[in-house]
């Protein structure tokens, strides 16, 4: 039995992620060395630092967990506890709109209290504005949470998931509501530290970098990807917890640590860098991208001279 | 009258940190050019978005938003408006201890119920746990509304401000409840664009960086702050919303657009990105901190081989 830790209760967004990288396994879409994914045990926990404390203390083989939303931006406790907690291991991740259902007992124009947690009301506001002009919002604990008070009568609809409303058996109003467009959030399925999900391709490689405090070491590290033609995807800043005023820096890349382009930048990074922290090379849920191109020829024109056969 | 535009509702945070804006100038600790800091008017907005609208359109001259949490990480709402809403300036800065009052009728042994917005509930939820382990959690609109709910009987007691404590007469019953020590949001006073405020020498600097979209463009922009020995001190890419996988930068640098260093740096950018956002250079909340030495002796020594007067 493998159990997948994640980011609860049951019904949100988190729960559906999970649930697709099980989907995923089942197809053959996905393999995590070392690891079933064929019988799984979901565990909701309270937040993404319990669900990935529960992977790092052997209660959970897996976590799925929001690493950044499109509109909200970098899920700060994932990225947090990557950077800076126990030594884990991104293994697969995968993208879902973020739309949600209205859900409710009644017809639309006769809902009078619409329950929502707040960061999804927040995400639905000219919806609703337009839509249920009249309607109250009260405050509910969880997308999930919200489903759950129409089923107790505290609220006449909800604002919550497809999945949530089917769990709770309240009819869904209206589907893939959402003020932005295009909303979207990434999730990324966690391991403890192991061998490397195989090269597809289009992968992508994450790391944090410890580096020395002094003007100009950020964009040191930064040239070892430009000199060898690796797309940056994402990069972002984290104060340290131990003293203030410095920084981590989590870069993304494009490529997989078996391409040799990003196998040397790593290696480089090893060198420049007081630590790198390597959270994992896995398949991007974009779809086929580039690898970097192979600086093979480089190495074999170098053993070449070396060994006078050129 | 100067209008300031701030996060509401009232007794929030974001309020507090308006009303220390307020105190600031009125000590003569803080200039913005331009606006009258005596009488102001303070204005609810529902979110950092319409608060920054607000100003954009004329309704306000300033607003107070929440920038970035040293546990939540950016305040993207914010952070994105800055970036790709109308043009902006920020003006000043401060940051502010997120620490909460728990406020209420009963006293804390006998509390059965507590409101807490659910943002506040997961950054108190150790203290809870062994404080109150019995309460259970209501979930409350904002920090401000959890305190209402107490005065209107909803729930025994508040996760809450100890401004709106006071504002809806809520006895507090323990105060700087923060279950990660040192938890600190940074708020800042945006206007519509014009004069900086002067330097001080102890400042910083933000700017959006559109780079040409290839590998090392980043790197190559950071060098122009290396070069110099300017100091980053925070980098974040945000993704445009217009494309797919491209990104701007937000770099913040310390000093300020009248050191030499920075200027030059400035300038250097204008000419090799797509398109450089300049959102301000205003003084550091963090206390003094050192300026980038001037480049200046350069520029008379070059001059000075010009005229052939060396």
């Amino acid at each position: 039995m493998t159990r997948i830790a994640y980011f609860g209760p049951a019904g949100t967004f988190t729960e559906m992620a999970a649930r697709r990288f099980e989907d995923l396994a089942a197809a053959g879409g996905l393999t995590v060395p070392g690891v079933e994914l064929v019988a799984t045990e979901r565990i909701a926990a309270a937040s993404p630092i319990a669900a990935l404390t529960l992977v790092a203390d052997g209660e959970a083989e897996l976590a799925c967990v929001p690493i950044e939303s499109s509109v909200e931006g970098p899920v700060t406790p994932t990225v947090d506890t990557l950077g800076f907690g126990p030594l884990l291991q991104i293994m697969a991740e995968t993208d879902m709109p973020v739309a949600f259902s209205i859900a409710g007992r009644v017809p639309l124009g006769q809902v009078r209290t619409l329950a929502a947690y707040p960061v999804a009301a927040a995400q639905v506001r000219e919806w609703v504005a337009a839509h249920l002009p009249v309607a109250q919002v009260v405050p509910a604990s969880s997308n999930s949470g919200a489903a759950q008070d129409v089923s107790t009568g505290r609220a006449d609809a909800a604002v919550t998931t497809a999945l949530a409303a089917q769990m709770y058996d309240v009819p869904e109003l209206a589907g893939g509501v959402a003020d932005v467009a295009d909303a979207r959030t990434r999730f990324v399925l966690v391991g403890r530290p192991g061998p490397v999900p195989p090269r597809t391709g289009s992968d992508c490689t994450s790391v944090v970098l410890d580096l020395p405090s002094r003007p100009g070491s950020l964009a040191l590290a930064l040239a070892e990807f430009a000199l060898r033609g690796i797309d940056l995807t994402r990069i972002e800043s984290r104060p340290k917890r131990t003293s203030l005023g410095e920084y981590v820096f989590h870069l993304d890349c494009v490529g997989h640590i078996d391409d040799p382009a990003v196998a040397e930048a790593l290696a480089a990074l090893h060198r420049a860098c007081d630590g790198v922290r390597f959270l994992g090379s896995w398949r991007r849920s974009g779809g086929p991208g580039a690898a970097p191109a192979d600086p093979g020829d480089a190495w074999a024109w170098l053993e070449a001279l070396r060994k006078g056969t050129r």
